[in-house]
């Protein structure tokens, strides 16, 4: 019988989690129940919303248990199984942990994908994944986007906000991003063509206020919102009448127990503007739709994504925590 | 020729307004041009929203200029006329300014009315006024009530609030308000309906989220806000998937130059909800369809309201500050 190893968390952490909120446990291959099948999982998508899984706060999830693995979306193959629906060497995606093999269940958050079909297998952890699909449905549905409007989107070097203004540009916006770095902006205009861009980097609400202003005279139409904090009270100050705040993330606070929040909020009346949360789960009947449209403007060079692909489940904090430091280049993935 | 008295603004207000930022001052009636008539005002409305407009910020309004008249919509009787639209004698309704005497113009903000109609000319500026069409639009638009819901309404007691609460209950919600000390919440349940009452005073954002989570076990499904700070926060922890937040007010922080706005804004996105400015002026073409309505309902008993007079523009500033303090008992008004 063979041995996992598994991304366990040992405490919740308060603030910015440290090493020592996790553990790295080795143990015996769990004995397969009827119905169920062993994934040997070879990718885990590392993203932002684990942070709030590890909190014992009322959410849309239970809080990981302590002493379980941490939840994650992982690709795998499937290396045993009691579920004819899943043969050995079945190629899968589902919602799992980052731990080196998962026990899937029949109706489980678990579904078989075929990577002959793309590039890589990690394509359906970020552009064919949940971060494709928050791309598509937030920024199409909930920031409801009109051609000639503008675009501001927060975060937009990462996984989602890459992807969020080259929908954008698709749709006939001006897209403007918010990242961190002189670096990360030069990618922003040269890689994923944004009209411009803003380098939040040591900046006051007001400084960032005045500089979303110069980029965009006229305000903003929608803000695709990944960051919350002075990213987010600038974007208020800058806000058109019946503007849209699609609400992806609040990745400035996360690690925070003292929320922000955004302080600015009065703007939303002087406007007729809203903020609103986007949940990507809430459009999974539509997954297959979305992907298929993604899909195809990568395949006509429309859109481009990139992964930050870190190995080994032994890094697997360090890999995680580059995105609270921005230290990864695209999609965090830690292949396993 | 005659004099009014006009209440101007000296000086900007830093945080809660003082006496001296006003000034009352006498002059002589302006010589009215073609086309303008002289108004004589009989009352003048005191809102919240005035507070916002005395501040030298970006809004949907130029700030009051200074040492001109506080502006305040009023309703009045024309005294003097250069046009034959607004004859002397004729009753008048317009976004004017808290003084004796305004000047008309045609095709600005005022148009006349008929007091015959109602048993007050007072109820142009509270059931049938912006405050009646600001809880009918505010409600049934952004907040989009379906029987069975259930309606946490802040600032319950006030002018909005209480017709918000009752033309939830006619339209079929759980009507829950929050208002501040017992006397208030008393008269929420006994005067307006309300199916429960939370008295906010003394309260931390954890006490009014337990006490909240008791009045609604299963969540609130919209919420109508009218204060912010605690009861914002307290309302956000509370809310259903899909919920609506109509934010129509942020009374407890108009005085505060430091903006609080939405702490647990992160639970939008646990949520899927959304929070939405409501600016009344948006829903100016459907006034008389919202009146129409309130109207019947007044008629039929099914809708009451209170006004609050305090008299003589020498008070103008004390009946304004009750707004902040909270010692008014229905919509505000100042006979001039």
């Amino acid at each position: 019988m063979g041995m996992r190893k598994r991304f366990t968390l040992a405490r919740r952490p308060v603030g910015t989690p440290v090493p020592a909120d996790f553990a790295l446990v080795e143990e015996a291959f769990p004995v397969l129940g009827d119905g169920e099948f062993l994934i040997e999982n070879r990718f885990a998508s590392l993203d932002p919303a684990i942070r709030g899984w590890l909190d014992d706060a009322p959410s849309y999830m239970p809080p990981v248990p302590l002493g379980e693995a941490v939840r994650a979306t992982t690709v795998g193959v499937v290396a045993e199984s009691r579920n004819p629906d899943f043969p050995v060497g079945q190629w899968v995606l589902g919602l799992n942990a980052i731990e080196t093999h998962s026990v899937g269940v029949a109706g489980g958050f678990t579904g078989p994908i075929d990577p002959a079909i793309v590039p890589s297998p990690t394509n359906f952890l970020s552009v064919l994944g949940a971060v494709g699909m928050t791309a598509y449905f937030g920024l199409l549905e909930v920031g409801q986007p009109k051609a000639g409007e503008t675009l501001l989107v927060s975060g937009a070097a990462g996984a989602v906000g890459s992807l969020v203004g080259q929908i954008g540009k698709i749709k006939g916006t001006r897209s403007i991003g918010i990242a961190g770095g002189p670096e990360k902006c030069r990618r922003l205009v040269e890689r994923y063509g944004f009209d411009a861009a803003i380098n939040y980097r040591g900046k006051s609400v007001e400084q960032l206020e005045a500089e979303i202003r110069v980029a965009a005279p006229d305000g903003i139409d929608i803000v695709f919102e990944n960051v919350g904090g002075a990213c987010l009270d600038a974007a208020l100050m800058n806000l058109r009448h019946g503007s849209r705040v699609a609400l992806c993330g609040l990745i400035s606070e996360y690690n925070s127990p003292a929320k922000v929040g955004a302080r600015n909020l009065w703007q939303l009346i002087v406007h007729s503007a809203r903020i609103e949360g986007l949940l990507v789960r809430d459009y999974l009947p539509r997954f297959a739709e979305g992907a298929g449209v993604m899909a195809g403007w990568v395949s006509e060079g429309r859109l481009v994504f990139d992964e930050h692909v870190d190995h080994g489940i032994d890094n697997a904090f360090g890999a995680f925590m580059r995105l609270f430091e921005g230290s990864n280049d695209g999609k965090m993935i830690l292949a396993l």
